[in-house]
């Protein structure tokens, strides 16, 4: 099962990062901060579920890879790729919460957080196997301007369509938490660069799926099983496909209701609970499920038979955390 | 003249940097902000003095280097993880003014400019000529260790010591300033451990000299020569030798007034003048003249007969800006 695959390979990628971070604490232990950063980052890192890891880690299976702690290695990079970013977003969206725990930019702050950010950067590309740098870089950087726009989005006063916001979907999630994972997996299996782009371009699907997934569980989950407050992305009133399709769909009281509640830091549980009624009342949820199922499409093409493949794209329809 | 290689290599690097900035501006062109960003990086990156490019092609030369254009391409990566580590610390202290221009943070604001100092990562590790990257991570590490330092003693309430300062001095400064290009260009130059680790060295106590004489030209210096404004780490306040010396020698209503003007955001031109003045009379400038020579021994003890690095010593102890 593929969820097995997952658990088993985050054990790996753990011990791994682990190792990797104690050796840097001991190292940078004369360095003001040196041990602090490590450690905390090393924490702050195995609180993931690894699935940026896990994904390198089944595509080099699938590609036939064989030496598996260079893959390791790779799967380490991406994750404190994701931990670094993270780190940032939270700095952007003055998150206090961040899987399950107070965030780095709760305990530390602003500046400090910058400077832990940069560092985590700084380390992905130390245990980053030779070779997968160039693919690293690009990834790295679509998702820097995926950022960007996605902040830009946030304050400016342009009326915002679909193409905008499956555009952040793209370069701010996709491109780092399913392309790239994917892509190195490949290239370290010794693939062709063909073959890399089809991964790029399978990472594309899943990851707007992933990122589809992720706005439904903001609204729906529970903060438990999520690791951060749900409601957070109404709050923000940031652009999601339920922001777009619910404000394209509602008229009179709903309406100006709706354009209260988002980007209102102050809202209610009540709030919250009208927000996931308007979505079925509105036929929202319907929508989105009409998106879900012509990425997966999209995706199968690209998959064929390929087992792990699809129990992945399976697992990223259904998964609930 | 050590001043025309330094001018001379500018050149070079300038026209590697243009050149590598509007490819990635091309390839970049789709994605949203990718052109802005890979634009505003390169007029910022050629903003610099270059220094520390310039510093990985001398010791590049020193040592017999004879692949100009890798080396180059390292000088790139080395100032474009300057321009980055700079638009993080423009935000971090709210700087408005950086190289003569509006800063980063002041045309774009907080979370935009944590993106562009992220992206500016991303290319230099892109552009850094491989074999290089473990010596470039951990350098960077370090700056980043050393600008948390340097963040928490600006707020802590503990006694600030020398060798508090000089730790700053050396990880936030001296370690990416002058070490990491250093030992660059000798180990692109295919020299030994032992080489580069002497040019780690000679790396800190020339980046201890150039913190100093940062510090002597941000207190002395004018606007339109150091790129800053004026008096700006006296209204941080900033924790300088300068600053060190003179609140253990101030006394009485000097101390006072010291008290008052140091971390005030609001001193008027008066104030500056009065703490150069204060400089002069508690001898705290012959004092800093004295650490200063003490460095310069350390240097030149390692640099023996080698004609480059004494023009460098003696350019670092003597600079106007």
């Amino acid at each position: 099962m593929i969820e097995e695959f997952f658990k088993k390979n985050r054990e790996l990628i753990s011990r791994q990062l682990e190792i990797f971070l104690s050796i840097k604490g001991k190292e940078l232990g004369g360095v003001p901060w040196g041990k602090e950063v490590s450690a905390r980052l090393l924490s702050f890192s195995l609180g993931g579920k690894m699935i940026r890891g896990g994904l390198v880690l089944l595509a080099y299976d699938v590609f036939g890879g064989k030496n598996k702690q260079e893959a390791i290695r790779a799967a380490c990079a991406v994750e404190l790729l994701e931990s670094s970013l993270l780190i940032h977003d939270d700095i952007i969206d003055k998150d206090y919460l961040r899987r399950g725990e107070r965030s780095i930019f709760a305990d530390y702050g602003e500046n400090l957080g910058i400077c832990f950010g940069d560092i985590g950067f700084f380390l992905a590309y130390e245990i980053l196997p030779h070779g997968l740098r160039e693919i690293f870089s690009k990834k790295s950087i679509e998702v820097g301007l995926g950022q960007m726009q996605d902040i830009y989005l946030s304050f400016s006063k342009k009326s915002i369509d679909e193409k905008d916001i499956l555009e952040v979907y793209l370069y701010k999630t996709a491109s780092y938490s399913c392309s790239l994972p994917l892509m190195m997996g490949a290239a370290l299996a010794g693939r062709d660069q063909k073959t890399v782009l089809k991964m790029e371009e399978l990472g594309k699907y899943l990851g707007v799926i992933f990122q589809i997934k992720d706005d439904e569980l903001g609204l729906f989950g529970e903060e438990k099983e999520i690791g951060k407050a749900v409601g957070g992305d109404i709050r923000e009133g940031k652009k999601t496909l339920y922001y777009l399709y619910l404000f394209e769909r509602a008229s009179g009281a709903d309406l100006k209701r709706l354009k209260d509640v988002f980007g209102n830091k102050k809202i209610a549980k009540a709030d919250i609970l009208y927000v996931r009624e308007m979505v079925k009342k509105l036929g929202v949820d319907k929508e989105i499920n009409k998106k879900l199922g012509f990425y997966e499409k999209k995706a199968e093409r690209l998959i064929g038979n390929e087992k792990l493949f699809k129990e992945l794209l399976g697992l990223s329809l259904k998964r609930k955390r």
